[in-house]
């Protein structure tokens, strides 16, 4: 919600890049979100995030049921919408829809819904994200470079040199960096 | 390092309480730190410390090998240092040996030359720490207490009203907390 406004004012240019935590989990060892398998940390980690959304003037965070949602059909809307216009805007539509409204963003109605409020041909971009090998291709080998740069979740921000930060809490560190190494 | 001094400054009352995370990370299921059970997510956060110490003026960090140390007795002589006034100094002495030297803090020879360099009688706290049953029971509820407020790792701040914060990047939203809910 806040990586895209953020980076155009500290003058550091953004490149989305969806990918799928699936994958990465497992490679852990994980067969769901650490929030579900660790009780105690997950308890925690909400009511960091409810406090992180008051602080920022974000709307309450409420969770999808289940959480967490299977997000492929998500992901490769978005990692199509990124060759167009509108991949940044159904990106954060989808975040407001799993996050704000609690809604299951593994239905394909919820995410046309995003993309209708987006003035997007939301059966088109829905047949193409389904069927165009291409998109397929593309988020696979998204989700390759994400395990191959050491990510383990999401958001992750790596800067052209090659640093790591994980998380929303890393933002504006991630961005100092981008401008402290900027050639 | 940091609590001390930003507490004092913003006018909140500290209450140092030593716990063992040993039992505490036993209880998630894990049988040693989960920086080290999930390597991707161990090298992050080891990347994440070296560069937070360096933003804070803090020396580089030096992991202590093995990593985590045994901290059953510097937790123990943290907890007798508590009643008296050295405490804190031998907590933050610890932890410059063991995360700006490397050193083993299972070692008792090395909490003994925190204590001397602090004017502290080493060999009688050291006895103390190792024989009294009241500092023994004393860390033992300390620990218990912890999980019972669903700590889950260190450090940790909890506020006069029970809001947890975990993680030194949570220090300035704890100390915020306890100024908002202040009576």
């Amino acid at each position: 919600m806040r990586v895209a406004d953020l980076a155009h004012t500290r003058g550091v240019d953004l490149v989305w890049q969806p990918f799928l935590l699936g994958p990465i989990f497992q490679a852990q060892g994980w067969a769901t979100s650490p929030f579900n398998l660790y009780p105690a940390k997950g308890r925690y980690m909400w009511r960091d995030l409810a406090r992180r959304a008051d602080r920022q003037g974000l709307p309450p965070v409420v969770a999808p049921e289940p959480f967490p949602q299977n997000g492929l059909l998500a992901a490769r809307i978005a990692t199509l919408g990124l060759e167009e216009s509108w991949g940044p805007d159904f990106i954060r539509g989808v975040f407001t829809a799993q996050f704000a409204r609690g809604e299951a963003i593994s239905d394909p109605a919820c995410l046309a819904a995003v993309l209708s409020s987006l003035g997007v041909d939301a059966e088109e971009s829905i047949r193409r994200a389904q069927t165009d090998q291409s998109v397929k291709d593309k988020l696979r080998a998204a989700t390759q470079h994400a395990k191959d740069l050491g990510l383990f979740g999401a958001p992750s921000f790596v800067t052209a040199d090659g640093e790591l930060f994980w998380g929303d809490d890393r933002l504006e560190d991630a961005l100092d960096w981008a401008l402290m190494t900027a050639k």
